[in-house]
């Protein structure tokens, strides 16, 4: 079965079997209670010995009793009676199974022999198996979580997650956005591979978020993450970077490749983005989803306090980013809104205009913004300006916009000094998906720095 | 003049002259409207040769014309007037002025020149000068803030502020704390030293934030910073890292030191704790207002999502923070409330006691917490759980809180997935100033790390 029909099963199945699911409600932690609210379409097919029906939906003894064609079945039973239930499955006729239990290759040496045992059954029945310690899939477009713990929210943005945790199986944790979400758990059979090439060929799916602790098959996965990453950007969170990391990885999913070293270049072979931490991954999705791709010639930073720009240098430094040299032209339009003793250059200070020169500081951001844009020797502009909470002296979110659409080749993203607890100027900037506002000034300038790393790639420049 | 008594009239003045004070009101940049809105009971003296009175205070043609005496004068007018205005300040007997004016030595050479003239007339009048280039002094405590930018709101904080910028003067940028704060601006006379010497002393101020680009006077910087930070936490933040960032530092505020490597020294000589960036501002503070001072001697992490354990010990590897070896006894008592086949150690991982022993995740939170706080290994826990807008089962403030009361030698952190943008959960766990709550997995574990760096200072262990 190719990797696309394989993860349909999955993800669009038209029907699931909940095997073991509870009668008791619990903190919304019962699948059929989420899936009846998420407003699921498919059959669900409750199996419970104990129960005639669950919430309102008919419940039968065994899978083998469901009278109709099953095409997921979500296993809920402890781990001792995993193998047996998946070769019912296997005789129902069912190909896709995924093993929620915990104690396999995680735990002790009977949950090692138990993943085997399930492995085997599976390559010799043709069944295949996401798991087992594992949340399942989720797809915001089907309306479809195996997830015991509710979701928040679902969301149709064109996300893939893959991750081999539930953590950030269905829901980066800043933003809770959903997409479509494989956790992979112990990756007993169904791969990273497997879920890129589904991924790839997904027309709903613009960008995939990957954790990864481990792969068994090192050779495939560089050769469809290459594949795939030439056409969207996967970016990678990886966990256990140092030894004890790597340790702690082995007990989580029973698995375990190499030193951090041989990943990174693994990811640099294959044009993964590997993000520093789970914020980045949140960044990262704003990045790609909203800016464009950039060769990296050259930053303008417009500041209004001057040691911003100061900082953001620094941070242009770490992130390998060049501060774009302005062009005579531009700094002798510029020179017009400044006093005559100022050296002007890049970043920009916006004090002057307002304070020394007596220009309105709203006009002088206009100017300057669109100075820097029409620069040919930038690619992309940050502006750290205080938030929109000071006044409407410094809600430039329309100004920003307009030239968003005039300069769709340049990234803008912005940072606000100030207080803004509620996001509020950050969502004005960002209400057209054009422009990204970043929660501090390093997460700005490294966002940037993704978009020169992604160009690069797709480029082939070194 | 001792430092304390010099920066009082600085920061604690009884009459304030205003020169060059303008009588528009501007986008809240009028410095008389600012004072008056936030309540200042000292003096007022506007100088302006065009008004009789502004805003209803009667304003004086020239210093020399104010029939009372003057604590402190902000200079508010070009920088060619400075030097003789300067002059007429010494003569009327002023101690202590602010020069606000851009344009000195961090601009062209007729700036440099100007500002060795200004130097030259305080050495010779005794008169002392904060800045040029600055926005001169904010005390919350007094109602006083000399900036032109209108402060969005006062909190009497005990935390100083010294920055070389008008950025961090008066507010951390997402906090948007007072206390009290200095800007030196170019520090062409009072120096990092006379105020830290002055916040030494004044009990209103318990830790230290500065933003530093330079310093002339090292030696003396190193003895007073060394002496300050055995009593009081010092948190800098460096502007001017790299090649690049110390030339622009030099732009800024018309000085420099040396390479990024020498103050690293620096810092740690004196103990001062260097932040990361401007975020770890915010969270030291928190941080060293809230914890208590650890050995370092062991972490726990307990986790919802186990994913989360893996990635909090790669922040532990990268900030050499050790983690706690439970004891015996904990294990067991531990082992109570999980399946027999699971290996149990650090992180504690929170969901199989609620998800496969059926234990109330509530209950096994508080049990848990509690073993951990108990065990003679640990001097400080992280606990990584989704936030309480899942639900009631993730409200854990009230038995974090009973906790810290309890275990006050122990430092307690938490760090929150999922959705909270209301930052709800948080203010709730930090409500008592006991438990910190930090953005993100990684600065939780490196705000720990600086309470080992503080104790270790202060134990002197290297």
């Amino acid at each position: 079965m190719d990797s696309v029909t394989l993860m349909k099963s999955f993800l669009e199945p038209e029907s699931i079997a909940l095997i073991g699911v509870s009668r008791q409600s619990g903190d919304g932690t019962n699948v059929l209670k989420n899936l009846l609210s998420y407003g699921y379409s498919g059959k669900i097919y409750p199996v419970n010995p104990n129960a005639e029906e669950i919430f309102g939906v008919k419940a039968y003894p065994n899978v083998r009793d469901i009278p109709d064609k099953v095409d997921l079945a979500l296993l809920l039973t402890p781990r001792m009676t995993v193998p047996e239930i998946i070769r019912e499955c296997a005789r129902k006729g069912i190909k896709s199974v995924i093993v929620v239990a915990q104690g396999f290759a995680e735990a002790d040496e009977g949950g090692k022999t138990l993943q085997q045992e399930i492995t085997k059954i599976a390559a010799g029945s043709g069944l295949r198996i996401i798991g087992p310690n594992t949340f399942g899939v989720a797809n915001a477009f089907k309306n479809l979580s195996t997830s015991f713990g509710a979701l928040w929210k679902m969301k149709k943005i064109p996300v893939g997650t893959i991750a081999q945790s539930g953590f950030l199986f269905a829901n980066i944790p800043q933003s809770m956005i959903v997409g479509k979400a494989v956790d992979l758990g112990n990756a007993c059979d169904v791969s990273f591979a497997d879920v890129l090439e589904y991924f790839e060929a997904d027309p709903d799916i613009q960008l995939i978020a990957i954790y990864i602790e481990s792969v068994k098959d090192i050779n495939r996965f560089i050769t469809v993450a290459r594949r795939v990453a030439k056409k969207k950007p996967i970016l990678a969170l990886k966990g256990g970077r140092g030894e004890s990391g790597l340790k702690l990885a082995l007990s989580h999913t029973g698995s375990v490749m190499g030193r951090d070293e041989i990943w990174e270049t693994v990811f640099k072979r294959c044009g993964i983005i590997r993000v520093e931490d789970i914020d980045e991954l949140d960044d990262g999705i704003k990045t790609f989803l909203s800016l464009p791709l950039i060769r990296g010639k050259g930053l303008a930073v417009i500041t209004y306090p001057f040691a911003c720009g100061v900082l953001a240098v620094d941070a242009c430094q770490k992130y390998h980013l060049e501060l774009a040299k302005l062009s005579g032209e531009t700094l002798e339009k510029l020179a017009r809104l400044f006093p005559p003793w100022l050296s002007l250059g890049n970043p920009v200070d916006l004090t002057p205009p307002g304070f020394i020169s007596g220009k309105d500081t709203k006009e002088a951001f206009r100017i300057i913004l669109g100075l820097v844009l029409n620069d040919p020797n930038t690619d992309a502009v940050l502006f750290c300006v205080p938030s929109s909470r000071y006044g409407q002296i410094y809600a430039y979110s329309e100004i920003v916009n307009q030239y968003a659409d005039e300069f769709s080749n340049k990234a803008i993203v912005g940072w606000f000094y100030g207080f803004d607890p509620y996001r509020e100027s950050a969502i004005k900037y960002e209400s057209k998906d054009k422009v990204a506002i970043y929660p501090t000034l390093e997460r700005a300038i490294r966002a940037i720095s993704r978009l020169v790393e992604r160009y690069k790639f797709l480029n082939q420049v070194e």
